[in-house]
């Protein structure tokens, strides 16, 4: 394609060597890039890599500060300083034991569009805002901030790292007690954009170097409790056992069935599970379990959850067992605004790069600034789909090529 | 039937007494008989317990004696000394939280047996021994001690009360460093009787009052390792996941079809499980749980067995998981001499009780004493089933025609 020589490019080394130096920062002692890393937010990891993310960017002639949320925030001034302006990155923190591309690829290619810039002298209408979200692992902690939907409650909860989040976002250099300040106000940008690993397989397989997100999906999460009545192993004939344990795992199988009969991305998981009392020997009198439904589409999910009671019912009566069902979060979808799905469409076309529409099964900060804004998130492919793992890559091609297609994506919507 | 007269009989209300002043040693503060016991062997309560056992024994004339394991001991001596003991008891230790009829009633039956004898003027031919075992609900331990099969390792264990089992050996009086005397020597008694609560429904359900036990059954016990692969609930595609708790939950109803799709009274039980990392938004990567068969038939649960390792194949490769099954226990079946089953019938049948035979789907300490001679156990009902529970029950009644049925047992027995 004649159009793949469109200018300007990031500079693929510098965008690896930035992500491997960051890599330090939490790795496994005596461990290499491939042992990933826990840079859990609040931890001294999570610091020492924030503060390596802030010199680069004071390098980069960059003035980050620091928002009373613990966010990390640059900005390149435009030439129309009437234009709210792009807002694009995404997060350092990491799970534990999580992997090197989760967020820092999205981190670290903003900064390097920001030098690929500087390096070309090219300046934007509107002011180009840098962003690296606190906590995003936690909870979308720092971005949760910023749409003031972090309440005092939140700030008492322990985080995984130990800290509450007030003492988290106090050592990260933020002010809990401040924190309504990090509240960003009303139509605060003009667009926001996320470059991200995908974290599941479906680009990898179709071999396809470009996502395009659809949305976010929407979550229902429901707890489950199942009573049966514990009783001895030995002596209770199977007639006359009410097994907690019996009705749970033909639940479980429902849920799969019940999600996979149509066709479609929906995905629902038993994720966690507690028998009780637990012994070899006793007929599990109480099994308390959670169902996750994800789907583009709330109704859908409902559906779903609906399909999932019947079944429910017939079950219990099977196993003469009681199952209740109660649902304990309904997150909306989050759905990308579909100019912005165009800007990445085109914005990779130009650049001679394959692209997918597809829904992000994950949560991101992004979700958090489409209730603000325009908001668009780019995906690269994640390699077997690994994530949240020390396994999880990205080819470095693939990050330069998503590094490219926000870049461009960026000047295409300067210019509406 | 004429029979009904036969004499002598124990005395229901001084039996119901026994039951009734043991039950507050372990029974929850402010509570009543209702609410069960927790004598957990070497606790303050199994001391205190045992200590009034023993007082009763002595205001009986019996010499109680402890042993190196701590069973406590007590000889009405025979017309002729040449003959051996006719052995009988069970034990007064009990689960966290149970009732006040497992153990307790074989043991004070027991001692009401000795009391009715000596108020009748009735002596044997055999000496009389009585026993409570120790520690019977923390693995048969008194009675494997006296059959040697007690190791050095399994008294460094720590048992249920906190202490290790040398620890509480010494607390309640038996002496850890000496437990190989504790050991019987060869052909110890003319036989071991037991009388126990069924912990079962059969017997409350057909409405038969005593159970004439035709054995112990044969246990297998399992360890199942299932290997998937934890990734991300929101991105992982449901056909690309490895989902450990999905194969774990197939398996679970398999062992159910497996175990009861033929007639008999086996039994088979997932009881204890767990999932890893066990979080709602993770896909199990890996599950661990238990399965354990019982029947009396060794040959019929190792079947049972190979089926479900059977099945556990082909969940694997529809599931995409590995399923690793170790066997990591075989406890033989202990039966009945079936001359003392038959015992137990003409004595139940003289009193004018009808009798169902079944096997014990239980351990007991009477699966020690197979091993060195002739066993018999008679069975009352157990309200419901319940066992293991303050709601454990049996009606007082009951109590009395199983403690009758065990004093004619010993007298005709005294005359083989």
């Amino acid at each position: 394609m004649q159009v793949a020589s469109a200018q300007p490019r990031v500079n693929p080394g510098r965008l690896r060597q930035a992500l491997e130096q960051l890599s330090v920062y939490g790795r496994p002692t005596g461990g290499t890039f491939a042992d990933g890393v826990s840079r859990v937010a609040y931890s001294d990891a999570d610091l020492a890599g924030r503060n390596y993310a802030m010199q680069r960017l004071r390098d980069a002639d960059l003035q980050p500060r620091i928002d009373a949320a613990g966010n990390i925030l640059a900005v390149r001034p435009g030439k129309d300083p009437s234009l709210k302006p792009i807002l694009f990155g995404s997060h350092i923190d990491s799970v534990p034991a999580g992997g090197n591309f989760d967020g820092d690829l999205g981190s670290m290619a903003a900064l390097e569009i920001m030098l690929t810039l500087r390096q070309n002298a090219i300046s934007t209408r509107h002011p180009l805002q840098l962003v690296f979200w606190s906590n995003e692992e936690g909870g979308l902690v720092g971005s949760r901030a910023a749409v003031g939907e972090l309440s005092p409650g939140d700030l008492s909860r322990v985080a995984v790292s130990g800290f509450t989040l007030a003492q988290g976002i106090a050592r990260i250099g933020g002010d809990p007690a401040r924190i309504a300040e990090a509240r960003l106000g009303p139509s605060p940008f003009h667009c926001y954009l996320e470059l991200h690993i995908e974290q599941g397989g479906t680009l990898a397989k179709a071999g396809i170097p470009i996502g395009v997100v659809e949305g976010i999906v929407s979550i229902d999460e429901y707890n489950v409790e199942i009573r049966g009545f514990a009783n001895h192993a030995g002596t209770t004939p199977m007639p006359e056992r009410r097994n907690a344990l019996l009705a749970a795992a033909r639940l479980i199988d429902a849920v799969q069935e019940v999600v996979t009969r149509q066709p479609g991305r929906q995905v629902g998981t038993v994720g966690r599970l507690q028998v009780f009392p637990n012994a070899p020997n006793v007929v599990p009198g109480l099994v308390k379990h959670t169902i996750e439904l994800r789907d583009l589409s709330p109704d859908r999910i409902a559906a779903l959850g609906q399909e999932i009671r019947r079944r429910s019912d017939s079950i219990a009566r099977a196993t003469n067992t009681e199952i209740v069902i109660t649902q304990v979060e309904h997150d909306p979808p989050a759905v990308a605004t579909p100019a912005i799905q165009s800007a990445i469409e085109k914005a990779a076309a130009n650049l001679g790069l394959r692209t997918m529409r597809l829904p992000s099964g994950a949560g991101h900060d992004a979700q958090m600034m489409a209730r603000l804004g325009s908001m668009g998130m780019i995906f690269v492919p994640s390699v077997g789909g690994i994530s949240h793992s020390p396994r999880e890559f990205t080819a470095w091609q693939d990050c330069a090529q998503g590094a490219d297609v926000l870049l461009h994506t960026i000047l295409a919507l300067d210019q509406s």
